[in-house]
């Protein structure tokens, strides 16, 4: 019988999206307590956040290298098991390996490091240490995806000839075409953001999602990358032909300038025996091509899914995996209501509606008993 | 400053979808704490569930009646505020009522009762209770639904004239067509399941999403049933015809028998000035169509949704919500890894994973660099 | 050795768009030459438009029954062997009889009659005769409507057991929510427009692909009219629910204002071992589903068709049928500058694509050859 | 008023898929006349062909040099204005040169000649002719690539910024894997088919139509081939990198490979103000997207659409264009019978259909009038 893992987190408080992002991924399965933190380098916006979302301030500590040495002193039963580092890049680094160092297990957002010379000591420490290190390319969760790798280590696509992946968003664009702006946001400043901004940002995860899908490696590349202006010193969109092993070819287009575009990860692969297509805006659509067969369309829940698939999905076909975020909104409708603050009609459904529903059914009954006539509503 | 509200769950136990569903909907705006429960009709059940899911076990009650008995004893700043109803169908009006009579808030699953007088006496309690009641009609919960519904509010539709509804399902027609079977499934027996089966359990859904976004109301109807064959007893398919208020017509199809399709709820919405489309299976697309203009694909999250809409997004556009699931398995699979469980390969991204994507960074701005050569990866 | 036979046109000059539609579909095949016609009430616009579209004038008749009696007075194997009937719909009964009558075959739009009442004389006309009487109800012409009736023939659907069928256009909402358009269009006139407008000019073709496609007939109905206004005497929108042979129930749902909607005929057939959905805005995708397996994506062309389908492809899959349009465009710009009229940039491609074409090619192959380097386009 | 323009057909003859293409196209819009042909090298086939397609005998020429010849001799107002190449590529060259060169107009398939040298020569000829030549890149005649190309010359996506083609099939994978196949296929074989498989194919289209919706020039461009076997001497699959004028960058891909695909030719371009995306299978629906306003959706036929647009449009907007061909196929269901050949039920509606119809639709009036009751079928 599984008992929750106690669970740290390090940034991600305040407005954060990631941060909303990794606590409600560790409830959904039942398997982390939040147990402490360090949502902010400020200490009284990390306990103010820490009420806000209504978890003891005990363990809210004033940095990290206290929640470190704080939490050692607890009996091996009581200390964090984990951290979650959700911090701006450049600390995943330092962060991941003290914890790694001191017996943590560490989930980190991507990327890494802020260079490959920090991941290969981060891969030594995590050797050395023994403990887990997940790190969280989202992508790789949905049921697709990993319905594809499994398909494809099956063997049912043949030996895989082509790849093909792009990432596309436009978020850039209203930013890049504005001389003032392009040279004060911190994403266009080699200084904050690295080395890279479309390849470090998203490339990367078209990248890892090949390498996750295929099971190949990427051995060598040849790179274009784009800055639109002469004094924007960061990569804005680029495109990169990919040799990989067993002699398979592929390109990654990765862009942020692609006006209108929102989030458009998407992947095909190419194989002697049929072919997939996916794309993340429509995650619940797996598209599988064949020479000679109708193209057929696979979905999340159905018994045909392999287990690491069905492993990641909860509810029936049909359902997109959005509807507990549908779900949650009527709750917190309804949470405003009782806490008698102030909310809107339509934030959750009401006595009305359960009333109104039953007079529906039971009118419909009706109607088709008596001959089909009409019947008229209360 | 929001403190989390105290939940009860009745019934959502085991492997009950609905349970998972409720939970993470209560998690995951930051808005309840779960104080207790009765998952179960079985004492040793609903224990072993907390148990499993790792909450305390003291405020897990035998039955429902000791649940309210021993509640009632506590200080009302501990006392629960609000239970979730997530029982059999036939539970939901004692529980409700017994709930609201006893001062306690009430979220509800649908059907909220067996039949529309049960319905009414639960309305007059409702009324006397000055209590929150809300009905979990989940799917007027996504940003795109409310959308619709304050567009249309603002009347940029104009005069509506014509409605259209559906929710087709197929997962009964791989029973119905087999006489054991299909007299022996509870859903098809009305002693347990009620005066109906398609529209009851579907069909209302359709009829208040109609009600939800219009702001009409139907007034009559007429209707078919189906029933395939003559020993079947239950409606597992319908079509509705409606009269709403304004003059407007309208029709509602519902179908258990709709072989292959998984949970098509749609909806169209058409008056004087435009009109509008959605299905709850690609649930962040809403068609926007007019006479004389392109249509126009509303998603959300965008600034140009309504306040109602936008406070039921947490991330920008293009991120379907489904993308918090996505998150918690790699979530998963980490804890499986931490717990020391067996997991599969691909169930999260690891260190591996990161140390390929910072070389493939890097080499990106080397090959792009060095004049867009090829470069070797590690 | 196929030759062409001689086709004669009634109706269907001018700006008819069912004249365009006649006279292409007539040619595509190699199987028509059109011999005679009377293309209009007025002699001089018949023959203006004789000309207009360069056939020879010498049996573009004054009217209709001049056009029976000079072609009788032809030799057998000169003689007009059809006609083409696209006149006002009150001309289609007395014209088709008098054609068959007279021992001509007849091609004749729809409605095929303004009542049931000349129908069954036509039925009898047309039994005595002898001849061939082809109603265009154009869409069972696309290879995947075929497609689907051949399948359900050849029993891979099992047992029909619900149909559900839509023709939705918003054409008349800019009409009728103004009280002078809609009391002087003629489709809302019902001395012109005969007893149904809705229903008797769209519905019916949904009505006909059900029977089309399933092999089934419809014996009896009930349907609920849409008049929108008291002063309208037209439906402009209807609901029927129908009860077909082998206890099958539907519904056919019609409407010209369904504000925004273009032409979205949609037929959905669900059977006891599949299903299908297709729809005529994107005649090439015939989706088949079912309980356990990925639906399919049936598409015209492919080897898996029936031999139906195929006899109505003519270019490999992945081609829409639209390509014939699209080359003809080419064609039509081409005529303009050989004529030397005015044209527009862009009406065909040139030389200079052609030349840039070329160069484009050989750069791609020298790139390549020369080891992925960047080479300069002329 | 127009008159029909004399065209002569090079090639095209027998199961030419092209050829059917062109003729259908010629037809179309009533512009042109066959009048003379070289359908084939072997004079009967060409003089068999003619019959079948039933045009006159008199100036099918033995071969290309004759045709000429004989052409020549005859007045100038009965002379062949204008003729379409549509033999193999090798002769593409040569005829359209001595055709420029001897006064007549020019439409040729594409690749417009075998290299890059021929090209250019061929322009020279064209120069000093002062004939039209049309080029026939099919897919340019769309009317919504027609709006892209008229809305970005109107400035609507601001200065472009990046652009993004492809033109994926999967026809090659069956033959690249089979040693035998792939040696002895003639599209393989460079001395057949020139220097360029893939990218001379079908790459060359998506160039094509950057520069034709841009109005931009490629000016240089960096392309890595894939043959997926040493012994196979012909790209089956390519990457080009490309710079435009106006330092705009982006990519071309292409692909024969890419299995299941059937013919994706797909275009995304991305400016200051907006985007666009299109693809061929699908090409009725043009995606216009922007930072801040919903996407919206183009579709043919629109008051909305450029003159250029409109004018390659003949019916209301939700007509497929392959509309056509369905009306063609009922066209020629009717032939077989008239003719008298066995024929498939099924290929046209018959009078039948015809007297159903009626009854249909005089039953949904009385049911209707008689307050929605069921009414009998005959």
């Amino acid at each position: 019988m599984p008992k929750k893992i106690r669970l740290g987190i390090l940034g991600g408080g305040g407005d954060s999206l990631i941060g909303v992002l990794h606590r409600i991924a560790a409830f959904i399965n039942d398997n982390y307590e939040i147990v402490g933190a360090v949502f902010s380098p400020e200490h009284q916006e990390s306990l103010d956040f820490a009420k806000e979302i209504d978890i003891p301030l005990n363990r809210i500590y004033k940095d990290f290298d206290t929640l470190i040495e704080e939490e050692l002193k607890l009996p091996e039963d009581e200390r964090m098991q984990v951290c979650s580092v959700q911090t701006p890049n450049f600390l995943h680094f330092p962060m991941a390996k003290k914890l790694l160092d001191n017996g943590f297990h560490v989930i980190c957002e991507k990327p890494m490091t802020m260079n490959y010379e920090e991941a290969k000591i981060l891969q030594e420490a995590h050797k050395k240490s023994g403990k887990v290190f997940a790190l969280t390319h989202t992508y790789t969760g949905y049921p697709m995806v990993r319905q594809m790798r499994e398909m494809i280590k099956a063997g049912e696509l043949g030996k895989i000839h082509k790849v093909d992946a792009m990432y596309y968003q436009g978020w850039i664009n209203p930013i890049i075409h504005d001389k003032e702006k392009r040279s004060s946001v911190w994403r266009l400043d080699p200084k904050k953001a690295g080395i890279s901004s479309c390849m470090g940002d998203i490339g990367v995860h078209a990248f890892n999602m090949i390498e996750f899908t295929t099971g190949l490696k990427v051995k060598s590349l040849l790179c274009d990358f784009n800055y639109l202006y002469d004094d924007n010193q960061m990569d804005v969109d680029g495109t990169v032909l990919i040799r990989m092993n067993e002699h398979v070819k592929g390109v990654i287009r990765s862009s942020q300038v692609a006006t209108g575009e929102e989030n458009r990860l998407a992947i095909a692969i190419y194989g002697e025996k049929g072919a997939f297509r996916w794309e993340q805006e429509r995650p619940n659509f797996l598209y599988r091509m064949s020479d000679t067969e109708p193209t057929q369309i696979y979905k999340p829940g159905h018994a045909y899914n392999s287990e690491l698939s069905l492993d990641g999905t909860k509810l029936p076909p049909g359902h997109p995996e959005g509807i507990f975020d549908s779900m949650a909104n009527i709750y917190k409708g309804a949470a405003k209501a009782i806490r008698g603050e102030k909310y809107n009609d339509g934030e959750f459904p009401t006595m009305q509606d359960g009333v109104r529903g039953m007079n529906f059914i039971e009118n419909t009954v009706a109607s088709h008993k008596q001959g089909n006539v009409w019947v008229e509503m209360d």
